[in-house]
């Protein structure tokens, strides 16, 4: 994948961060001596633990040098890594690995997800959150249009580039067993987003990537008619916004 | 109906008052007033409120005297008061109006939102949650025994009396125009039950209570069944525990 636009994710920041508080708020950690923020992008959920956590030693971990360069402007204090998470072998004396919203992407991150429980001390934490919105319309539209003509050759490829996550069991019984504890929710999060565009707009910098790259000059006819194809699924409210639900998985374990 | 069993309700009471936190955790306020607990049960989640608030005036309003007792007798501190929601005056002079795990036993609960966001200085908030598991199959096999022979006859008001609550895209468009702030979601929890007799067990405390009043000494058959059929509806974890999922509504409007 090409590398990520810092500039275009920042424009929704504050709603985009509310997952992160949120994922932070239910680590019970008082004070973690080190503590890792796996997928940190240009540095909003790393800031998020600088403030939860002042006296931690804080690692920021990112396979983009565009997020990278934007996060070190922006927490001069913090060490940052570049790094693909799929491979990255996890240090021994981390007290939290924190990830929000990467692990989507990496292929069988559950077995990421158990080397990095493995690597943890007794009563170290792994939280991570991921969006879950496979089944969302707004997930649906974009599979049926890159799966018809005249896309389906280009977005072949880019339209399987990231599967739908597995079921909560899953997770429970692949990772419970090497836990203390072991929570895992969704939370479906409504963002009143201006219209069809804004739709489009909000996953720009996330979802639609791998599609946009393929597509090269082609980016713009298929946006429009992705647009055309929201403006349908997600009728305006009394004010003229739309509410994208937005489901995202959280899960916090306690080795 | 009758009144609640608050020992039944607080078997299950570490569980049942992540909500309550992550509700609390939610309202924009660092220093309110006045403060009220909506529906405080036997104090739980008005024990939270105590901690997150402690120099506030802080008042729980229940309609069950059983609760209320129990409530008094765990916060001394804090004021009790017996009303009924549906029908209660709200005072104006309050900071916030919360309410965990309540108004969903309230007709018409939407016009009593209208009226305490109204009694509302501006800046004052109101936060609710309520549980939103009528599509569950927890639920929905409920409804189907209860719809059957030989329960129908007797079961037929109970059936009705908590009705499924309307989609998010309504609550904004009646609160939303009376508001600064209005955020609403989901959280779908999930909670790893001792099998199917656990999730018996977790709601004979609450949305059972109608069923059991009604059905008086046939309850234990009643319950047996129900059991049978929640027993093939959620299946067994590596553990032998059942996850049960249950989503719930939160809403803070900040006037």
């Amino acid at each position: 994948m090409a590398d990520w636009s810092a500039q275009q994710y920042l424009k929704f920041e504050d709603q985009r961060s509310r997952p992160a508080r949120d994922l932070a708020a239910q680590v019970p950690l008082a004070a973690p001596r080190r503590v890792f923020d796996l997928g940190c992008g240009p540095g909003n959920s790393t800031e998020i633990l600088r403030a939860r956590w002042p006296d931690a030693a804080l690692t920021g971990v990112d396979s983009s040098p565009d997020m990278l360069a934007k996060a070190r402007a922006r927490l001069p204090g913090v060490d940052f890594l570049q790094a693909d998470l799929a491979t990255w072998t996890p240090p021994r004396d981390a007290d939290l690995f924190y990830s929000n919203a990467t692990f989507q992407w990496v292929p069988d991150h559950l077995a990421v997800f158990e080397r990095l429980i493995d690597a943890l001390p007794p009563g170290g934490v792994l939280a991570v959150q991921m969006p879950d919105n496979g089944a969302e319309p707004s997930h649906a539209l974009l599979r049926d249009l890159a799966g018809a003509a005249p896309w389906r050759d280009t977005l072949a490829s880019a339209a399987v580039l990231r599967d739908d996550l597995p079921p909560v069991s899953v997770y429970y019984d692949r990772l419970r067993p090497r836990c203390r504890g072991f929570d895992i929710w969704h939370t479906l999060y409504e963002h009143p987003i201006d219209g069809a565009a804004g739709i489009v707009e909000w996953f720009k910098g996330s979802r639609l990537r791998p599609y946009l790259d393929a597509l090269k000059e082609r980016g713009d006819d298929f946006l429009a008619a992705y647009q055309a194809r929201l403006a349908t699924a997600y009728p305006r409210q009394y004010d003229g916004k739309c509410l994208l639900r937005f489901p995202r998985l959280f899960l916090v374990a306690v080795k």
